[in-house]
């Protein structure tokens, strides 16, 4: 097994292993299993390599540290959670609805069972792990919450688009992770009701 | 050291060990420390007796299962956190100020070191370990929420009372587990001010 001694990144070096088409991502879902079945804390370097049988070296080659390791599974999971700023102001100038729409997306990514595992481990790894709940904070404020700010266009923006987040997190920990009742099996549209407003005062009210 | 075969119990047995004056507390101490180090996955029911310096049967003795420890565990981290319901209701029969008054006591409780550690403690336990949050989810449900539900008095108060539970754990999570900025350090009158019409609306809105 070839320990490439190149600088790391995407590209796929010269050499057996490294260079297989497919070994990025045979190690990103690798990574992504293990995170979720364990946590950041349990899943090593050696245990994802072992998972996608090949050299822990190989790992570091194309990733780096096991922060950033976490930091491409993050990516990954919230893929499906990227088109909510999208959602928030496409097609439309009426601020009126932001709230009953991103209720609504939040929602239908969460009810997937395939979109919603992953945001659990990873939801999981960061409220256990520091170094997890860094990488995740970083991925929220950049890619997440940064364009529902700029959308905003208001001096406290950064606080509102937080604010309803925080409704947003609340619910998936009550529904989807302490499972409490009646919350747990509320009808989805029921729930848009009722957070809309919530989520609309927070980024456009008064 | 004596191994009893008296049934569990909260009172204190004859017999050496069990029946030291402070024995359960010492055992409970040592499990809510190790509960909230290592999580509920982690700490074994042989280092919490290890920790308290006792036997491990003498756990079994006072408690029962795991289970059973990390439910005195959680009784004695909410202590604070169960005068919420008092907070909203005591000495008052106007009910448009219970949104501020509790998401007023709910920051008091957070913003305290003291107080917020061993709630995060068993936060991240129960989203780490489903026998955790099972344990989570009764006592909230039997002796926070309950009694919300109780003055609430409305035919929908179950699911309200969980709405506002759920701005208040997203809130949590993002200021003090996630450490979102700018939410994390807003002074809490800011935070009360946001919150509070949220709270409002979910226990008495339309």
């Amino acid at each position: 097994m070839t320990t490439p001694k190149a600088p790391r990144g995407r590209g796929r070096p010269a050499g057996s292993r490294a260079g297989d088409p497919g070994t990025r991502e045979r190690i990103l879902g690798a990574a992504r299993t293990l995170f979720a079945e364990r946590g950041y804390d349990k899943a090593s370097i050696r245990a994802i390599a072992q998972a996608a049988g090949v050299d822990a070296a190989l790992v570091h080659h194309y990733f780096g540290a096991k922060e950033q390791v976490f930091e491409a599974a993050v990516e990954v999971s919230f893929a499906p959670a990227l088109g909510a700023t999208e959602a928030l102001t496409e097609g439309t100038v009426d601020r009126s609805e932001a709230g009953e729409r991103l209720a609504r997306y939040f929602l239908d990514v969460w009810e997937n069972p395939a979109t919603r595992a992953p945001l659990l481990a990873v939801l999981r790894s960061a409220v256990t792990n520091e170094t997890a709940a860094t990488v995740l904070r970083g991925f929220v404020l950049r890619r997440l919450l940064s364009r529902v700010v700029g959308e905003l266009d208001q001096p406290d923006a950064a606080l509102r688009a937080q604010l309803a987040a925080s409704q947003m997190i609340g619910l998936a920990v009550t529904r989807y992770v302490l499972k409490i009742e009646p919350i747990a099996s509320v009808p989805t549209e029921e729930l848009v009701a009722r957070i809309a407003p919530t989520l609309q005062r927070h980024l456009t009210g008064a």
